[in-house]
């Protein structure tokens, strides 16, 4: 009888340990590319809203500590810095901090379309399009000013996508137009 | 004898509350924020067709029965009222309703990108950027025309999301421009 | 004993069978529509990438082997008549292949936006937005140039989406304009 009862016990055991290899916890998504690349999407987003409503905090906070921005012209590494170079350029990022008389205040926004990610675990890559317009003109009309690429790798830190780097290229600069070859695949 | 077999029942059915407990259900995914976003980024759309196609059948639907419209120049509440203020300004939205002779009708789209989203539950809050182009012009040249961007209040209603608030902000009317804090986070 | 014992076999072979049947498998999403929508919308924008950087071995892989692209003016079948199409009309989507002296090489890039998808086990329906610019002009302005929209179906093969047909609506040639109702829902 106890034979029978070891026995019993070893099969259940088995099963159950199948069944818990095979199930998937809730609330938590092991390796769906489905909520990595949501939750790119909305860091993707994030970013731009903090660039064009020139939120510094959240802009820098889409990047890692030791997070690297490349505009091909040069290399910020780290939010400190990334901060300070943003902020010597804040008028191009951010016409409406120059008022003129007569007129509201002048905006530009960056769009982001086209978002290829690979994703291995806690990292990723990325490859999108970008496009600025604005009306920075007399008449506040809308118009497409520059349009460029991004090349991007993300860590997720305590399972929040951020920017390890993001690399920008931009067709309106010679010196920084991306190379002809298809940066993605 | 039956000790034990009360001892090893009492022990599977630990087991198995807790293997129920963590298990998703097949084809339900609670607290996805993936599947969440996948249907909010499919409302977006369809609202954008819609829209621009000039189908207020479809368009209506998209806000709950009590749905908002908010413009900044009016509130329109409730599907009847919204389709109504649509109907109004129909050649603004619908400019191939103008026929004009030797051209063919001309075409209006509105585009969203940067859609940033927190979802809680059966409610969500999204920013997001929109544009718009057409060829509304003697050489049916394509032409940047507008943008600005949406904040919207979500609901999942019997598993489908609608908008329950949507405002409007358009950067080409100053009184319709967004205030210069970043609406997003 | 022995049926005491039966009994409680029994009652676990039924648990054990209905939380196998309630349970999801780990990696595999089942009936997801972000994970299709997901891997759906990685292929959109890789096919873009090809498309504007000009990798024809890339861009025929996102078909289906006997896929159809149609653009109204013609349908090409199959990946080679696909490619050769394309290769015929290289300086239209390729300007960076035409030099000019004194100026760097122009570029264009085709956007999607407004995607909305209808996915039925390992078929899907799209429609989406498409609009172009480019800087191939004396001064490598930003220019938008054209738009349009796309009907796609796509399928499901070996675990990966592909096109099975891209039918391509554009607004700037009246031949090629899409009829004035909604083609989404």
């Amino acid at each position: 009888m106890r034979k029978w009862i070891g026995m019993l016990l070893g099969a259940i055991a088995v099963v159950l340990l199948i069944l818990t290899m095979s199930c998937k916890p809730a609330g938590n998504n092991v390796n769906s590319y489905a909520e990595d690349r949501a939750g790119i999407e909305d860091l993707q987003a994030r970013y731009l809203f903090a660039l064009d409503f020139f939120d510094m905090d959240t802009y820098v906070s889409t990047f890692t500590e030791d997070g690297v921005l490349d505009i091909v012209a040069y290399q910020a590494k780290g939010r400190a810095e990334i901060r300070k170079k943003l902020e010597q350029a804040r008028p191009v990022f951010n016409p409406a901090s120059e008022k003129k008389p007569g007129l509201y205040p002048p905006t530009g926004r960056h769009n982001i379309t086209n978002i290829v990610l690979k994703i291995d675990g806690d990292k990723a890559v990325g490859r999108s399009y970008w496009f600025h317009y604005g009306n920075n003109n007399p008449k506040r009309a809308a118009a497409l000013d520059g349009y460029g690429h991004y090349e991007d790798e993300m860590v997720k830190v305590n399972g929040k996508w951020l920017f390890s780097k993001r690399k920008i290229y931009n067709e309106g600069v010679e010196k920084w137009i991306a190379p002809s070859k298809n940066p993605a695949w």
